[in-house]
């Protein structure tokens, strides 16, 4: 992969400092704004040239049609699609009549900064006019982290040689016309013109549209307002039809003097809420936001953003490179999650149309495990927008012909809307992912309300579902037989290792919390011969094992199968998927991402340190990366098992995911879980991190390329700090009542504000293991890639 | 399943002396005529009421786009349906202007006869108009076995109690209109107006049309003529349109006197030919029709049926309902594939749209094992159909990364057209069971020319597609892994045993093939290292075992898997595909149809007779039956291992499939496979036929339902009459070299003429296996249902 010099090393923000209007999608993703309610792609404020304008509300969605060739019992009629809504931030640019389009005239310079503190893009710009006219033009964007239902922007123009006419005109657009969607699946189906008018007003320099969707019956608000300012007499008018409002200003100005135009913009949605509530629910939040002003909101956002940061930072000493992708990381996870509120945190977040916008396992085995320790509120609302779908997947489960529930493999709402069965319906871990991300959140937060209230039903039925689907052999061994685990180039095998230790561990979960709140098992129809049946199928789960070959099985019989011939696999053949058939990828030896390994990672009990190693070299020389799933969790297992250098070159490959587009869909959004991962391949890998059941404890081990690594998370609402060295530990409780932690399996007890250090142990590195040919991570070179 | 006493039972027609409106769509399949170009569904003939109107061509098809909810690599994008071609049967009658049409006025009586010896359809009814006049109409039907281009009727009316004027309409219609498609996925996807008209013609009493589908570009020529009687002077006319021709007589007639009209249909079609040669053909056709006349037609019809059942016939004694059965579906048979001239034989024949009109691997394993022995030139038509398809399967092998050919799970004119790659392209068997066709066709006729020029090349290029599919473990076993064997509920298993076995068997014979021919394997690129490898593939071929158990394993696995809950299965739920998903079919003990089974009949070296009793038993509890491709396997492996009274009983669910309609789905065709398989289950079942290798082998044992069994078959140009009793079976050459048989393992020559008597030893009967709850067979009295 090539290192694109696209974006310069900075520790706190993403700067651009020119236009690549090939890399204008990428970038588009790469500078979107989210705070987990509504999302900006990062378009130019005049709209063109884009990539893909996108403007999203979390949980808005049109359902389409799923066909199939040959349908079948139980496949879902029809799918949900994430699609673009009212788009508020376009503002158009005219000097003495010429529109400001950087595809024309001379783009002088061109810089556009991501603050990850600020939580706002700027962007910096002076251009010439095909006629000659040249103006400086300053925009500032911020999604607001404090008030949920705004957008805002503060546009401003001035001449640099010579007076000019200048018009800016701000614009509230429904249905965009869209580019022609791509051909490869993984890219959304985008719906043309989704939005029905339903009401348009305007009231000086302020309009609202009222939209409803076709088929899915979803209505949108949005609503825009202004404050310009401008040295001169200003005309301003209002345009408005049912699917735009425009609003324009035009004024004389002469170089040096400035205009500004402040625009905020407000959104709310609901299935439920009336045209007019709906309505004067925005025109509610335009007067808050207005009231604020843009100063306020701006003020409002870095101080939400200090505290994030105090929670959550990761400092990372050697790598500026990496410094600055674990920030951005964290930032875009933070900006998918935060404000939420019981609805689903989809893969691409809010900053892309990819994968159709859904959400899939990848928000509670990667995203939730960050914001547990690093943002906990933010964490417990997808787990409540879990819950909220819970009737929808015991629906599903009923249909399916089993107990409890089975959550869907990719959603918006809650209904299945995968459309290929044996990598979706069959991916039943996706359940016990659920558990495990709820049992994690408790665990780190200790929060009783949520155990009691959702937590436990999430459990139960989980565990209702794992018994249902498992069945026990004449030996006594307890089997789930025909599921597909993370591996998405293996489908439909049995005993799933990773799927069976997770049930395994679901199981268990949920029949502790039923001994834990016997009121609320009562509740739930829970009785101890239920919890019973659990323990025992947990205890039976059959393990398997490869006994000739000494390594687990990642499922049964997979080691027996032919290996894939790499060796034969053009480089330009990945992934595979592309350019191989479904039925030779599952039937061989070729691993598209952690499974097997993940296992290791989640369920660390069920291995020796000596399987570990064995286990990781296999799979290692088996697993192609065709996914961003994997390199993350390659990262925190090649640490743990002692290769600490390939663990730093993995933990390169997830942090430059996005930011080099290294799986060339940036352009559909960014990948959260995947930059979650880079969280968890520092603090995870070489933080060596783990919570698990009341216990948290720490192998550190830092990679030549790091010197010092230093992040905070957030225990039972207390922070800890960490500090690592090559050779020493430094642990800080900053408040609150002591806490117990492991180094390197020694106990040690933390008092708020006394710090203690404990030096890490020399321990022999071991031989690298060998990759697939051509699917080597790129070796990461100590000092990152300035050195 | 309630017996609809809707036929008469006789030996040698299928007679029905109502009409039930409800049922017209089957009896449309049961009385359709082919001759393997040409069919005509039983469609009344005024066309009205009708459940699904069909005339086909044997190989004209449309394509239509195959949707994906996920599109992949690999899987087709477009399918090959057949369509509804120009209708050139329809004959309406006028009574004083009154429409004969059965639903108004009164019908006096309504009888249809199939005739197996005739080859006709004929009808006669009694009807009285609703103004009152009633007439007499006889038509009889029939599409030529020896003019492979006519279908021709004669229709004949007369007034009963009054003078009338009576119109006689007879039409040649394209793009007639459809019913709407049914909602099961395997009714055919309907295609509407599939024609585009270019050329239309007529010239006295005939009419030409000429159209071509839209998409796959094919030329279909229909034309009529007529010959009309009367008693009195007639008035004549012709009408035409680019969609249809009508020919009306008009004509007054007092009871007593009779009108009849002869009309002659003939078809062309081409992918190539030009519309005047096209045209032309079908007017050299119906030149030849007329000149042979109706009673010329009607006498080399039955000339061409009278060879057919001197070489064909099955003689049962004891059973009249099963001696009509295997009578009729011979008939339909032969009509599949009788002149179908390298075209399919689809699973409906020509008698229905049912699956699209595809042919799938029945036609090998099913069909063609009968026509090799009854009508061996039918059966080697259908064989080198398939290797006209070689560069489509050479092609289909080479997308998906294998050697040789990958044959289409089902197609029209070769290219894959399955949109479920788990139970299409994963059913590799489908080679294996081209290949055995092959082995035995060439077994059966030792037709050199068929083996030197079409049958190596077939059989060399399936042995390189399992060679390049399988693979060798460790300890030199060679599997093969993620593939679908006959049983569609399961799917994606490694080493399916009857895949392994067939594909074991293949392998072997393409080098025993290679070794006979030297030339013409150097000339496909054959050498002895090549045989070599097929010839160890072969020997190290895995067949899965169940120490345990004692039994073979139908995959790799497959014992361990959870037993379907049959007794929680209510009896409507069944066929399970439509109640239940595929993934917990897949993971379950729960088998469709005959898979092991059909492998111990056609691998029979591969077992033990204990295996084989103890395999029988095991699986006769799994399988359900889903399928109309089983009881006829289950009734030849349940006499063969001593279940003689339960394989009566599958005798009688085989021959009634159509005849009583038990799966509901006739109305789209007749089940050819099935028809077949009433032939197999009493002629390999009782008549204990084997042919393998060149041995022919007997061990005969009936039922005691069945006297006495009596049959023909054709072994290398030679007539073999064999007629079994419960005490003695007795062997006839009818012509030719001597012969060597085996009759209970001991060897017998056979001299022509000279027929051979053996005793049938007495043999205990094996309890009685069970099967799933509800999915027992019917019980078969002693004498049939008459009993």
């Amino acid at each position: 992969m090539i290192k694109q010099p696209q974006f310069t090393e900075e520790p706190w923000l993403l700067r651009e400092t020119g236009l690549d209007l090939d890399r204008l999608a990428q970038t588009e993703s790469v500078f979107a704004l989210s705070n987990g309610h509504i999302g900006w792609r990062g378009n130019l404020d005049e709209g063109e040239p884009h990539g893909l304008p996108g403007t999203y509300l979390n949980g808005v969605y049109e359902v389409r049609p799923m066909p199939y060739s040959e349908p079948a019992y139980s496949l879902p009629e029809s799918g949900q699609t994430v699609i673009n809504v009212t788009n508020g931030r376009l503002i158009r640019l005219f000097a003495d009549d010429e529109p400001f389009d950087v595809r024309y005239g001379k783009l002088n310079s061109h810089e556009r900064v991501l603050d990850f503190r600020a939580g706002t893009l700027t962007r910096h710009a002076e251009w010439t006019s095909p006629v000659g006219g040249s103006v400086r033009v300053r925009s500032t964007r911020l999604v607001s982290f404090t008030h949920r239902a705004i957008g805002a922007v503060c546009y401003e123009v001035e001449p640099l040689d010579s007076s000019l006419q200048i018009g800016v005109q701000s614009g509230l657009i429904a249905n965009e016309q869209l580019p022609p969607a791509a051909a490869d699946p993984r890219a959304a189906a985008v719906l043309e013109h989704p939005l029905v008018a339903e009401y348009h007003a305007s009231h000086e320099n302020s309009v609202v549209l009222v939209h409803k969707t076709r088929h899915s019956g979803l209505r949108v608000a949005a609503a825009m307002d202004h404050v310009i300012d401008a040295p001169a007499e200003m005309r301003v008018e209002t345009q408005l039809t049912e699917d735009g409002g425009l609003v324009t200003a035009v004024v004389a100005l002469q170089p040096g003097q400035r205009f500004r135009l402040i625009k905020f913009v407000g959104y709310g949605w609901s299935s439920k809420r009336s045209r007019n509530a709906l309505r004067d629910q925005v025109w509610a939040a335009l007067i808050g936001a207005r009231h604020m002003g843009w100063d306020g909101l701006l003020s409002a956002q870095r101080t939400y953003l200090d505290d994030f940061w105090s929670r959550a930072d990761v400092e990372v000493h050697g790598d500026v490179e990496i410094q600055q992708a674990v920030r951005f990381g964290l930032f875009h996870v933070l900006q998918a999650g935060a404000r939420g509120e019981e609805r689903p945190i989809a893969a691409k977040g809010l900053t892309g149309p990819g994968y159709d916008g859904h959400a899939f396992w990848d928000t509670e085995s990667f995203v939730l495990p960050v914001l547990t320790l690093t943002a906990p509120e933010a964490a417990a609302s997808p787990l409540r927008w879990r819950h909220a779908t819970l009737p929808a997947a015991q629906q599903r489960a009923a249909q399916l012909g089993l107990k409890g529930a089975a959550f869907p493999w990719r959603t918006i709402a809650g209904q299945e809307s995968s459309g290929y069965w044996p990598a979706g319906t069959a991916a039943f871990h996706v359940n016990a992912d659920i558990a495990d991300a709820v049992e994690r959140y408790i665990d780190a937060t200790a929060d009783e309300e949520f155990a009691k209230a959702e937590g436990i039903e999430l459990l139960v039925n989980t565990a209702r579902l794992w018994r249902s689907l498992g069945h026990h052999d004449g030996a006594g061994r307890f089997h789930i037989s025909g599921v597909t685990g993370p591996d998405e180039y293996s489908a439909i095998a049995d005993d799933n290792i990773y799927t069976n230790l997770m049930a395994r561990h679901n199981l268990l979960n949920a029949a502790s919390m039923a001994e834990k709140y016997p009121d609320r098992a009562r509740e739930l129809g829970v009785d101890p011969e239920e919890t019973a049946e659990w323990r025992d199928a947990a205890q039976a789960m059959f393990v398997p094992f490869d006994e000739t070959l000494g390594v687990h099985q990642q499922a049964n019989a997979f080691t027996r199968h032919q290996v894939w011939d790499f060796d034969s696999t053009p480089p330009d053949h990945y992934p595979l998927l592309l350019h191989y058939p479904y039925f030779d990828l599952y039937r061989k030896q070729v691993v598209k991402q952690a499974d097997l390994v993940l296992a290791m990672q989640l369920c660390s009990w069920a291995f020796t340190a000596e399987q570990k190693r064995r286990n990781f070299d296999y799979y290692e020389a088996l697993t192609v990366r065709d996914s961003s799933l994997s390199a993350c969790t390659q990262a925190v297992m090649a640490a743990e098992v002692g290769h600490v250098g390939l663990a730093f070159d993995y933990l390169g490959e997830a942090a430059l995911m996005d930011l080099d587009d290294l799986e060339h869909n940036t352009r559909d959004g960014v990948h959260i879980a995947s930059l979650a991962g880079t969280w968890i391949a520092l603090v995870w890998g070489f933080g060596g991190l783990r919570h698990f059941d009341g216990t948290v404890s720490f192998v550190p081990r830092l990679p030549e390329g790091i010197n010092r690594l230093a992040y905070t998370i957030m225990i039972r609402g207390r922070r800890l700090r960490v500090e690592v060295t090559h050779e020493v530990a430094h642990y800080l409780l900053a408040e609150g009542e002591p806490l117990d932690i492991k180094h390197y399996g020694h106990q040690l007890t933390l008092s708020a504000g006394d710090p203690q250090d404990r030096p890490i142990p020399d321990v022999p590195a071991q031989p690298r293991p060998s990759q697939p040919r051509g699917r080597e991570p790129v070796r990461r070179q100590v000092g990152g890639k300035t050195v």
